[in-house]
């Protein structure tokens, strides 16, 4: 049997899983999501994303699909189903099935689809090169704490980078704010040494790999300041990086074209990747 | 045999139509969508929507799912087996099925979903009596002029209408501008008896009923001004009113409980109504 899908109660084969054409996800963008990365068959920070869809479920008034330790056990089911050891689970839910009509419909049950990925970790190169980002302006609604599935500025963005021969777009507000990466959050180390990272805020979304590793930053005992920077700060930092859930912590070494720093890889950027790899070890550890 | 909607190719009963879960539509609300409305069986403003349809699907860079000429016998067809005479006909783009990754596919086929519904005409009520309008912030995106389906700012917006036992929800961007409806365009007669409406460009959509309303207003000889109008000009005004495909032409006379002008219908919104069924009835007669 190949890969399957959980859907609305049912494991189904993934080439054949389908949603109605009025689910709300569809036609309205009703919806929201989250991507926990596996690693060693071990939901990586999962407690942390699950309070991220309790959030972005309450502040869009969508009720859960099924109560939080239900979906605990379905994403393990799903999980084990598929023989997955190293990749990403998704998981979205949207308001559910209803007729056409703006205004929230009555009584209507949320939907919740599950997937999983096989996925390697970012390459050596990567890791060991840096990546390049390219930039374009913010665009989004201003609500980019909500974890939506109203997404088309941000695959806009990504295209533009991937088109630009870059990893991934960072986004510039009018006044030069770079707020976060198309589907990363974006760092700096100062000339001072200071690791900086937009504050949480509505014009971010509160990245949970983000949440955790200032945490990390904190305890090493590295200064950190939680504020806006500029583009302009950004190409003239020692160093730049950006965090996600399935790429951790990877080095940023050109941003437009002009290299960050020495354009190697920071030394306080490979200590940081590596107190998060540390951190998803004993993560692993604790789970076996 | 019930409602039938179009799914890529196929007739399914409305009940059962579904697309894949990996759709780009329902996991980055990568599409779009028009509306049209049905009267006595007849397609209104078709080529006026089908003319939008082609902008948002180059804006956003998705290719036609089938010919224009391809899509206007679906549509005629689907009236057909749904014995629509009056209602609207919806039928929505997405870039199409591919494992989930922000950047476009390489060579995915676009999706096609078309479905009709009875809708009967604005009541006499609204018409006669005019409908009441509340404000939210204007939180959308910066490319309000492509027709996406990435409509959860609009959706929250209704929804904040309807408890404010409005019928719509007027825009108001951070300066008191107001740019339009969650899902209508907003228009004002000033005091100086000229027609009011905002100026197309990325901040609104261009709404097919507001293009052919403008015509029928110069050619009416009224005076009309293509410019953006505050919400305090708006409730000073002496006349308001909305467009859209499935409304036509709906007096506003109260907005966030204040009302507009006399607090009832006025005659240039009435004139205009008028001018505008009129237009819908010689394509009906047209088309027969």
């Amino acid at each position: 049997m190949g890969r399957l899908a959980y859907v609305n109660g049912r494991y189904l084969p993934h080439a054949h899983a389908t949603v109605h054409i009025e689910d709300r996800g569809y036609q309205f963008a009703d919806g929201v999501y989250e991507v926990v990365p596996v690693v060693d068959g071990v939901l990586i920070d999962e407690d942390q994303h699950l309070d991220r869809l309790g959030y972005s479920l309450a502040e869009l008034r969508i009720d859960w699909p099924v109560r939080r330790a239900a979906l605990k056990i379905i994403l393990r089911e799903l999980l084990v189903k598929n023989g997955l050891r190293r990749g990403i689970i998704y998981f979205q839910v949207t308001r559910g099935v209803a007729p056409r009509d703006h205004k929230f419909p009555g009584a209507t049950k949320s939907a919740l689809v599950v997937t999983t990925k096989r996925l390697n970790p970012p390459s050596a190169a990567m890791i060991n090169d840096g990546v390049a980002v390219s930039t374009q302006p913010d665009i989004r609604w201003a609500r980019r704490d909500i974890k939506s599935i109203s997404l088309l500025p941000n695959i806009l963005a990504k295209q533009a980078a991937v088109e630009a021969k870059a990893f991934e777009a960072w986004l510039v507000e009018a006044d030069g704010t770079v707020t976060e990466g198309s589907s990363t959050n974006a760092w700096i180390v100062t000339k001072a040494g200071e690791v900086v990272t937009h504050a949480r805020n509505t014009d971010i979304l509160g990245g949970v790999t983000r949440l955790a590793l200032l945490e990390l930053v904190k305890s090493a005992g590295i200064r950190l300041v939680e504020r806006s920077f500029t583009l302009a700060e950004a190409q003239a930092a020692d160093e730049a990086f950006l965090t996600s859930s399935s790429a951790f912590v990877v080095p940023v070494t050109r941003i437009d074209g002009k290299a960050v720093g020495t354009g190697r890889p920071g030394p306080i950027t490979q200590k940081l990747r590596e107190l998060y790899v540390e951190s998803v070890n004993r993560q692993i550890r604790r789970a076996s």
